[in-house]
């Protein structure tokens, strides 16, 4: 398992109407957790995308529990459970200050090329990850 | 059942640097489905507010089997399957023009105040849909 | 003078806590205005994107005059105030059902190839414009 | 004259198919600078709203010089030129990594109530900013 903290503040754009955040942020921001597990694994996926292989989102899912509000400080646990494989699931957990469970959610993914077709996962990204578990 | 119907086109601006429509987005569209849906109903999702009826989005989820691209023609069906409870969940899928199926996803939400209590739908809610079932 | 009418309603998800239309999508939709007009000048934007060309924003500006609700039914007037050139501008105006003025805005572009080159707008699109002028 | 320093990375999600930030969010990120500086001299806009302040946007302005980029960390400079009158405005410059200036813009607001009606800044505000000037 390999577990990564990403903290950030709630804009003030985020908000809806409801005067809490909009539920599609909390989407944008599982992509920033998953983005910096990866970087922290040194893995560059803005390097991945260079190299031709690019990592769509299949499925995602998220459970809100609690609002998040304008100017909340939050802390996003981005935790990738397994090695991954052909598929690669992450898994997201995002906190208040006072470290009330405000959402849960994952992401699968895999990889594909430029001309949208399926590929394998690049070698270097298997093995990075193989370390952790 | 109820079922409905919503066209749109992709905006340039819900593209991202994968060259398709980013999977943030379809969280945005699901919820105009539902508001079409809603509506088409008689029911005014402005007009429940205004009376101080919420409806938060309690979990989501979606499947993306193709992509969406700029300037794609789409449509969205949203179906309510069953008639709303304290839950009502609704579900959707979204066709491009030569009716591939791109998405599918479904959304559950409940009813809260102003005060962010969970409150039961509003009655006219209820009766609304039961004509339907 | 070209001039292209959009109508959109307004998203649930481009409020914010300020019960109103976050200023930023205005912006969002001055590109839906301007890809709409150079479409019905039969200019498919997609179409100049896949020849390479390339059509960035050098400079936006908006006026906010009045606030845009969720739910509200918007008609935008996109202009072409002259032929467009080296540089190419639209101006905007965002109207409510009452027909009150709620935004006006600009935006200046101009062509670029992949690789970050500046380079003359396609003769294609001068072409089609200078019709109108 | 007060000045204020915001440092993030770009987000994916802000990017489009031109390959760089998508222009709206810069308007975005203006908001976090101008928060960011109030912040900084002892006001929460939070706060303010909280006692039925409200700080719309009454115009806004930017120009692209140089394209921003997924992964790209960029410092935000937000300067407040003059002592807030009845009109607050801020001016805003973005930097990349190598201090290359990526775009500068400005907004201009006023303050208004909960009912929409235009009305004087709170005083604590005026009072704050003051020292500064």
């Amino acid at each position: 398992m390999i577990q990564y903290e990403t903290r950030f503040n709630v804009r003030y754009a985020e908000t809806d109407q409801m005067k809490f955040v909009h539920h599609s942020n909390y989407i944008v921001w599982f992509e920033m957790g998953r983005i910096g597990l990866m970087d922290s694994a040194g893995i560059s996926y803005a390097g991945l995308e260079k190299q031709g292989y690019l990592m769509p989102v299949l499925e995602v899912g998220a459970r809100y529990l609690r609002p998040a509000r304008f100017g909340d400080e939050l802390t996003m646990k981005t935790i990738l459970p397994q090695a991954p494989g052909a598929k690669i699931k992450f898994e997201y957990q995002i906190f208040n200050a006072k470290e009330d469970l405000l959402c849960t959610g994952f992401s699968l993914h895999s990889f594909m090329n430029r001309n949208d077709r399926a590929i394998k996962p690049p070698k270097e990204f298997l093995l990075k990850f193989k370390e952790y578990f």
